[in-house]
């Protein structure tokens, strides 16, 4: 019967939020949701299980094969815990196509699980705001997604010297591959994921992989003079490309918006070559000891496909929590948060107990964030010390002859200010000492 | 390579929250949250998955067993969904017990599993709010978890005419098993599953299990006479139990507190036999047609110890998503949810789009929420037809005319009222327009 005691870790690669980091997770989360609904994006959900066949056709062959949570459940279904979130918006638009006003904006915060090495940034759980916009065909709605992702990080008073967004797109990449370089079907995806891993390889590594792809001297020349170009010089080398032409309207109108200072071209960016068809995008973090990746999106054309119904266009992102906690630590910028309970209030002996507590309870009502004492102790600075270990900044104590009177008194712990005042005074003394 | 489209249903027995379904869910959930830190809970969560001993051990046979989503991860670790929250909690109090500063006042709103027949009110997933205090053996911890409970379902506007809290205590119970009827371990048992079952089979059907339970006509009298006792008669039965005392104790301090009509002795309460040690409760729906428990809870005495530390005593409870959700439907408390967006700001035309789009940044820096049309439409109706459609009150509308004073037009849809402002303006006249 006596069984050796269970660890008390959590499972591998997943976290604890403790009161503390549960206080920092909501503070984060809450914020983000007040900037995405300042646009007018509404929160979604669905299930952490999904059917199997969701994730076999168009998740990566690397995430379905290696690091998908799959299983057969007790009725011989084969379902998966989401490793992402798209497929999941993909089916319930689908499901209600027809019913949903156009432009759909919709947002979430799915918590979502792949089978990874767990590293410092890369769990096996994470959750990840997504941010999507559903139906314009019109190239504003990537400028209306920028301008939600700078909003996101300044509503944590990040600014440009914190982090910028590198955005290309992806008819310019094909302008270049099909009418410049006149690369096949698997020359382009060689070169794709050359110019992806680019930034992790040296520059002669990188020149062997174009190699190897078949490229040709004149035509590795031009890839390096497109990936070091800015928008005049990618001008001269892809005149005739659409994708030239989107990208010139949609800094005019980030400069309109006063955020140029935010956003730059870069032709290096590709993010996931055959799922992105316009704009892609990816939000740097400018620290020198951090210039990585935080998020990154971009322009899909037929989302829900699979489901057999409309194509639907859409652009969004999505942004990991781990990702962002680090970008704030990182420029200190993690906000400040409240102390959870505001009152302690103390119980003089057992026969104050009723008193105690209905002084509690009216201080609820009058909004405040109040602990009782449920046990006497011997000497009342064992309270205070609660109250301290707590971090509750006041302690409300009521004896017998305050009780007689029909006061208390309000303690400050941090000043040691300490005020006698009639009941129905308190909660404003105690809003005042808060503030 | 053509496949049939995939199903855009979600699994079997779970759901999606579509954004009217969502909004709802965050708007009963943050009251939730709300009214639980006015007593000092703090939130805090843990992975969905666990390895799967922290089942095997405390958790029901019949949930390991037959409802568990349970499976191999693909480093051979046998991990399961989560059924319940109480091991997460008695895991990570366990962690960190030395220093957590007790009372423990934790609560949590975790995504449960459980594989089960899928039903009204029954599905395979849902999410319950778990509230529990640890540490205190003062029996006025059970006063503060149902001044909690009732203080729950007032914030959606409840009273004592909608719901009531039924408390009995396991020491009572124990009295009447053990020194009244002197019942050995498997007769205490089959009794305790019987009472349990009492309310939904017939009386005959109760008394035959009474006399599988070995008990002789003497013992069956004194069980029913117990089942419909009230504290007084119930002192006459079991005079001497340490149960009746304490819960004398706890009507009186809930009369002290005004909460006597929400709450009732019950003898019939059992929840849980082997699990809980002191005092029992639940809460019912008065609705006749509704007549059931909402949610229950109780006193455990040793939470922790699977993990070898210290016993730590707890009083807790869990209150699901669904039958909360039904119970506020049941009694039209169901709250109203404000339009997500409050402002649509149209686009007169192509040449006017910078303007319109610095105008609904401008109003977003004032706190409003604002969608953006983003594409031009030949007739203006259409626009309108969009706020319509999405439910936005508010439409702004700036023509060229306007565009050269430095106006617009703000109107509001449901009463027809429109007004030319200078853009300075526009955020008061609307707000005061939402009001």
């Amino acid at each position: 019967m006596k069984d050796s005691p269970l660890s008390t870790q959590p499972y591998k690669g997943t976290r604890d939020f403790f009161p503390e980091d549960m206080q920092l997770r909501s503070a984060l989360f809450n914020r983000l949701r007040q900037v995405v609904s300042t646009y007018g994006y509404q929160e979604y959900d669905g299930p952490m299980l999904e059917p199997f066949e969701l994730y076999a056709s168009k998740t990566s062959d690397e995430i379905v094969n290696e690091q998908l949570y799959s299983f057969t459940d007790r009725g011989d279904r084969k379902v998966a815990m989401r490793p992402e979130m798209t497929p999941t918006l993909a089916r319930m638009v689908a499901a209600k196509a027809n019913n949903l006003p156009r432009p759909i904006r919709w947002f979430s915060i799915p918590n979502l699980w792949r089978y990874e090495r767990p590293q410092k940034g890369r769990l096996r759980e994470h959750w990840q705001l997504n941010v999507d916009i559903l139906g314009p065909a019109a190239q504003d709605a990537e400028l209306e997604l920028l301008q939600v992702a700078i909003d996101l990080l300044r509503a944590f008073g990040a600014n440009e010297t914190h982090f910028e967004i590198q955005i290309n797109h992806r008819e310019l990449t094909n302008s270049l591959f099909n009418e410049v370089l006149q690369l096949n079907p698997e020359q382009r995806q060689a070169v794709a994921r050359a110019i992806d891993k680019r930034d992790k390889i040296t520059p002669e590594a990188f020149r062997e992989l174009l190699v190897k792809a078949a490229c040709h001297d004149e035509q590795i020349a031009t890839i390096e003079r497109f990936l070091h170009a800015d928008l005049n010089e990618v001008a001269n080398i892809c005149p005739e490309s659409s994708g030239l032409l989107k990208l010139q309207t949609l800094f005019e109108l980030l400069t309109a918006l006063g955020l140029s200072a935010y956003c730059s071209f870069s032709p290096t960016i590709m993010r996931g070559f055959d799922y992105y068809t316009g704009t892609v995008f990816e939000i740097y973090d400018r620290a020198p000891e951090n210039r990585r990746a935080l998020f990154g999106g971009g322009r899909y054309d037929n989302l829900v496909g699979m489901f057999g119904g409309e194509k639907i266009p859409g652009i969004g992102f999505g942004m990991g929590d781990v990702t962002l906690r680090d970008f704030l630590e990182t420029h200190g910028l993690l906000p400040t948060l409240p102390p959870a309970s505001q009152v302690l209030v103390g119980l003089f002996n057992a026969d104050l107990k009723i008193p105690a507590y209905q002084l509690a309870r009216d201080l609820r009502a009058a909004g405040l964030r109040v602990e009782n004492i449920l046990e006497p102790t011997k000497k009342m600075g064992k309270q205070f010390e609660v109250a301290d270990k707590k971090g509750i900044p006041i302690v409300v104590m009521m004896g017998p002859d305050e009780h007689a009177e029909g006061c208390a008194t309000v303690k400050h712990l941090a000043s040691g200010h300490q005020e006698k005042a009639a009941l129905g005074d308190l909660p404003a003394l105690i809003q005042q000492l808060l503030a």
